[in-house]
């Protein structure tokens, strides 16, 4: 059945959107700026993090695993994303790529690993939200140990 | 900028496609059935596994992860989603969940996890697509061990 359907925006400029709501969150989370981390998460966003519980609900929840977390990062260091790569149409979209945290001093840092993400995305009363979010670092299922992801062309 | 973008099927119909797609993998993949897993996988497919590599390229790729893994499994078992949301939009859409495979009969097996599952789509000539994959297993920061996935009401 064919059918039209209304769509706000376009999806060059909604994928441009999304880039950006993601560079904000990078420099927010440089910042340790918990309000700038969540400001794009919907209410109900449902995080798989890389560490427990495995499903984490609501954008309090989301911001308590950001507070709990950050005493632990490096004093400073820059988060990057690598390779992203961005899919939308209407009110739905999906992003994937790599993120990592890198000291800028020689501080040993045990997160010495790129992290999968994958995030995604709807369009909220005109805005864009993230919904659902999935990090994570693949493991050997031999010995059930993390395996970093190091070789990546950045 | 407003813009009527032309999109085919409707959100609800789609969304029962996607969920058929679905349970139709899990079918295949109690099948043992490489064909039937592959099928509604597109052909740039980008999977991020529970194992290394982390990011694995393109359908046959796809299909040679689960010509290896598949020798491992259980002799018989069931393949169980649980949870499972949907969010379709025009020509893409994600779905996420939880993904467990359950030996038939007393076998051990290692396994024995439910495996957090977000799946990422587009119309594709027509037809709905698996453009990326994300599943994991949360893991422990502190030892770097797996956490395996047990306490979930099914």
């Amino acid at each position: 059945m064919m059918k039209t359907i209304e769509a706000t925006g376009n999806a060059e400029g909604d994928e441009t959107e999304i880039r950006a709501l993601m560079t904000a969150w990078a420099r927010a989370l440089e910042a340790r700026d918990v309000d700038g981390l969540a400001a794009a998460y919907a209410p109900d966003i449902v995080l798989y993090d890389v560490k427990p519980p495995f499903r984490i609900d609501g954008v309090a929840a989301y911001r308590k695993v950001w507070e709990d977390c950050l005493p632990y990062f490096p004093k400073c260091f820059r988060s990057r994303h690598d390779g992203i790569e961005v899919r939308v149409s209407g009110d739905v979209a999906f992003a994937f790529g790599l993120h990592k945290v890198e000291p800028l001093d020689d501080e040993p840092w045990a997160g010495d690993s790129w992290i999968r993400v994958t995030v995604c995305l709807q369009r909220i009363d005109g805005a864009w939200r993230v919904v659902h979010e999935h990090v994570s670092i693949p493991f050997d299922p031999l010995s059930g140990q993390v395996v970093p992801i190091k070789d990546v062309q950045p």
